[in-house]
């Protein structure tokens, strides 16, 4: 029988993460704080720990991960790798197809091969209580098992429209001991002030998140986390391309092209830095990031300086944006929202060095349809992005006759997601492509800088 | 680092089924006609393929798997063994803790080993199309997988009220290609008798059971398929148990005890038997077969002959049960409703060669919270009768000093239970024994034989 599974062993779960920045060609543009001056790191130790502070800037190329992080790792990882022979066979593709499976982690998803981190670094400067906000919920639910493990508090300011009718990631919180807050809240003074305006207000991400980072910010003993968009969190990710590289090492591969969903930038970060060190040593790897043609970050927006939030908080990144005050259309689905991107993954796309794609929604679930046909496996609306785009390749292939290697990170299940699969057999998913004009109107709603 | 996971490679895939006949002291009891005398294989061709028929009567040790099942079983099999250090630790107990994690199927439990199994041997019998009946789908969704692993139709009727509250196990048969039914329907005779009493039922698994055999029986490209209770299902999961004796012998270990979810029995049959040649051959093995107290068929229901379905449609078993006519208390959350159990299981638990034991609903949930806030995993509530029991023995273990090693199944995950885990949470489940009076009541209800 075909091989089908590359599974590496506990002993193989890296030892060090990777850092992208050692190997850019440039330095990463400074990130400034209101004033258009580069901040410095204490600015933002109110909300979060010195060594998480010290890897968002850090420029060496390995980080080691704590003994303790590894540890529990080990409770999903190393995640495997598969070779999709059935996927291959029904698209009568010479290409080879492989994927790596992040969904076999309790949470579901690669998000919690941050979330332990972080919570492992906050627990070692004295910190008690994480503070977040969460939309659908996969990032609420990867912290609330981070904290389990640590013994932290863990609590979530979760989208009240979220909290009310997607209840079942609002469960598994729980279960692992989170409380979970349906914002606005009237606990905090920014909640408080949408509630004044409009007591039904459905609660939106970025109010979520300012309740959050107000309670982290007015408590010693309580700190925020987030779930992508830092490069600390791009660097945690790390393991997922670190443990493929040494996947394909065993079956004597190596990929041609890289796929992986892209929203904030550490899915795709995750899946594909670990491969860029290769790349800059002159071999041919080609890494696309993929996004949804709804919130087309790399492909369509600005690389420019803009706040991180929706609501003008953060220090300014330079970053591909739609503009802060970007609103996701309501008919997409598939999470990948954020208006901008990671500002590594934006600063190796505007030099040309990593490439980009949008994908229609309707298209993305039905690859993940065939997918789930052919693998089995049920991918995560984000995920199905990524299979989009590998599938699409594969297709050029078949037509060209070249046998390709082509890897795509299968970052998580859709066992969260089936409201959306229903909408999908329903008919009821639309194409949205944004609309040029909201992206011209957006040059004028960036932050004036210099 | 302690070792976490016992991993196998994929040629380590069992290449043969382990049958308990070959070990058992004594026969298996007849399986009987409406007339009392032992039927013929032919009976049982009208819904079954020959090879199926052959295998739920064989007293053959080793069954060959087929090769292309093992190659489908690659997409998750091996399933990983883990040894729950945190578990342990949290309990303070000096007893090793071990478990098999079948939820990494795709349909997200042991449910799969079966499935595909049958589907092959339909297909090759030439049978185009699989019908059954499911209740919250977990069957139904592993058969509608295997159906389309092998290109047949799968056509699954689902009872009503668990179609209209469950909406995302159906969801999922739906992304795997199966077409699904309310039941009742009114596309069979057994469907129509029951509307026509009441429009408004809201379904069972009888009648659904029903609606599936008459439609299998009627149609010469359409079988039937059943997730449990009959031997060869045992006999197919036996590839749970046959993978842990491998992975104890990797780690240098063998369980003193251990735990399976016993509803219709493949679960505990799957696990427990593979250790049972041990035993035979006197080997210091407990197997405990855990239920609900609110469906506690070996350790209070009559050792008879009764019919296998709740209409009295099917032959005789000799075996544990409830009678056929037995209701599940609404209250129940946890699966394992099952009014019978498999004949090998009964007689095995009749001679005192395997031991039983009922837990309460409430007591399960606590454990699998327990499980998940150390292990990461949220269990399916029908594994948590086996946390709850292994739980119970470590504790025991604790107090007496005994470092036993114990051993439970994970049959799967609780993804598409986080219902009854809010209602865990919120205070709303009951435990429930059931009454003395039905059980004495179950006597008058058994069929008379011979």
């Amino acid at each position: 029988m075909a091989q089908t599974k590359i599974l590496l062993d506990e002993n193989e779960i890296p030892t060090h993460w990777y850092n992208v920045v050692a190997d850019m060609p440039n330095a990463p543009a400074a990130v400034l704080g209101p004033d258009g001056k580069p901040i410095t790191p204490d600015a933002l130790a109110a909300i979060f720990p010195m060594s998480l502070i010290e890897q968002e800037v850090s420029a060496e190329r390995w980080i080691p991960i704590p003994d303790k992080v590894r540890e529990i790792y080990q409770l999903w990882r190393p995640s495997p790798m598969f070779r999709a022979h059935r996927l291959e066979q029904m698209l009568g593709t010479p290409a080879k197809i492989y994927y790596k499976y992040e969904g076999v982690s309790p949470a579901g998803s690669h998000k919690p091969n941050s979330a332990i981190a972080q919570a492992y670094y906050n627990k070692e400067a004295g910190i008690r209580r994480l503070v977040t906000e969460t939309g659908a919920g996969q990032w609420g639910s990867s912290l609330a098992l981070a904290g389990q493990m640590f013994d932290m508090e863990v609590r979530i300011y979760m989208v009240k429209v979220s909290y009310e009718q997607k209840p079942f990631r609002r469960s598994m919180m729980q279960t692992w001991g989170a409380e979970v807050f349906a914002s606005p809240t009237n606990m905090t003074n920014a909640g408080r002030s949408v509630l004044e305006k409009d007591p039904t207000n459905p609660g939106s991400l970025g109010s979520a998140s300012s309740e959050a980072v107000e309670e982290a910010a007015s408590r010693a003993d309580t700190n925020s986390a987030l779930g992508s968009v830092l490069n600390h969190v791009i660097l945690h990710q790390s393991v997922i391309g670190l443990e493929a590289t040494k996947q394909f090492e065993k079956v004597g591969d190596y990929p041609d092209m890289i796929f992986a969903p892209c929203g904030g930038g550490s899915n795709f970060g995750g899946a594909a830095f670990p491969f860029f060190a290769d790349k800059a040593a002159g071999k041919n790897v080609r890494l696309v990031a993929v996004e949804p043609s709804s919130c087309p970050t790399l492909t369509r927006g600005h690389y420019a300086y803009d706040f991180g939030d929706s609501v003008g908080m953060t220090p300014l990144l330079k970053m591909y944006t739609l503009g802060h005050d970007f609103m996701p259309p309501s008919i997409h689905a598939g999470g990948l929202r954020y208006h901008g991107d990671n500002a590594l993954v934006s600063q190796l796309y505007n030099e040309g060095l990593i490439e980009a794609v949008a994908v229609p929604q309707v298209a993305t679930f039905e690859a993940g349809v065939q997918f789930a046909r052919t693998e089995g496996i049920i991918p995560a609306p984000e995920s199905c992005h990524a299979i989009r785009a590998c599938i699409d390749e594969a297709l050029r292939c078949k037509e060209s006759g070249e046998a390709k290697t082509l890897f795509f990170n299968l970052s998580g299940h859709g066992h969260f997601d089936m409201a959306s699969y229903d909408k999908y057999f329903a008919g009821e998913l639309e194409d949205y492509a944004y609309p040029e004009e909201a992206i011209r109107q957006a040059l004028d709603h960036l932050p004036k800088v210099g």
